[in-house]
């Protein structure tokens, strides 16, 4: 297997194609340093979005959320997805405005979904998307039931018509605007977690026993 | 003028609804703690998105790229878009596998955009836009030039087709299982801006001078 997506004419990164990838490594690391997603399909002709959790098994990443949910619900019709995942890393402080810029790593994946119907699948999905939560807490919870899996659609999307685009490092501004007075340079940022904070109703003994994320 | 938006057919939130809100300084305030969004349009009818910075002026949020990129340029030719701005604040770690969730705030705006074209608003928006990144910043640096100008597309979107879905605080877990033996709660998470980075080229007497977000 290639370690590099095929390039797909509406996949080619056309606008800045020195900051694209199509390396494998590279995509699957962005996908699975991201929690949330933005989804966009066609429905009634309109564009609608949402934000929705993901996670990722080999060359698919799956979503998943009310079977009635009206832009799932058109993907499981056959609307084809654009599914995108953007870390932003820093702001890029140019000398010009023109050059002001951003520090991020994205993905964006075209494609079809496909349902999972199959309930032991369904189940399993369930497990992945926890543990992608807390490594370990599907052991410790109460398994969906026949009503909560038919009530959930999961849908999963080949990775295929897939590219990133990454922008890292310094400004890069005009030569001759290097002289100009001003500090240039990048305000870093990252998500950072908190420590955990108890439910109101947690079960004693399980005070402060929050898993810890890095 | 009402402090809520009107509810439209297509931003009435019918998942969740008791987390919709479609109050004007709570969707305010979700956009202008953001610094992307993510803009999806249909170009040849097929949905497409990307991730960008924005800001907001009043009733309208404002958008730029290369006047080249394909899906700036579709939205200037009258495809509707779909602008999403998503925060993930936490994940809510419940009892059972299906009311784990997350808390988010996010904002859903449709519309078509008003492309910006008179030179002297396209130099404003220059300035408000490197004003959200830093206050007092375009007294300082090098403003667009006429090819600059040119170079970039500004869209306009007026706040109108909008709503919000907003999550917080514990889990809610079905009454039987807030016996179970585990751990529930929420792992929270934030943005964080770490120390400026100084660019390797930087102007000696600037070094160290970065502008530190809060």
């Amino acid at each position: 297997m290639s370690d590099q997506y095929e390039v797909h004419p509406h996949t080619k990164v056309v606008r800045g194609p020195n900051r694209a990838s199509y390396n494998l490594t590279q995509i699957h690391d962005i996908i699975d340093d991201a929690l949330i997603c933005h989804v966009g399909t066609v429905v009634n002709g309109r564009p609608a979005m949402i934000p929705t959790a993901h996670w990722r098994v080999g060359e698919r990443i799956y979503i998943h959320g009310a079977s009635k949910n009206r832009i799932l619900a058109a993907i499981a019709d056959g609307a084809e997805a654009c599914l995108c995942i953007t870390h932003l890393d820093g702001l890029v402080m140019a000398r010009s405005a023109f050059h002001h810029s951003a520090n991020y790593r994205s993905v964006v994946i075209y494609g079809k979904g496909t349902v999972v119907s199959d309930d032991a699948e369904k189940m399993e999905h369930s497990r992945l998307f926890t543990e992608k939560l807390e490594p370990g807490r599907w052991d410790h919870i109460r398994h969906p039931n026949k009503q909560e899996l038919k009530a959930t659609m999961f849908l999963g999307f080949d990775l295929d018509q897939v590219s990133a685009k990454v922008r890292a490092g310094d400004p890069v501004d005009d030569d001759e605007d290097y002289d100009w007075s001003v500090w240039a340079g990048v305000l870093p940022c990252t998500t950072t977690w908190g420590a955990p904070v108890d439910d109101a109703r947690i079960k004693p003994g399980f005070e402060g026993k929050g898993y810890q994320r890095g």
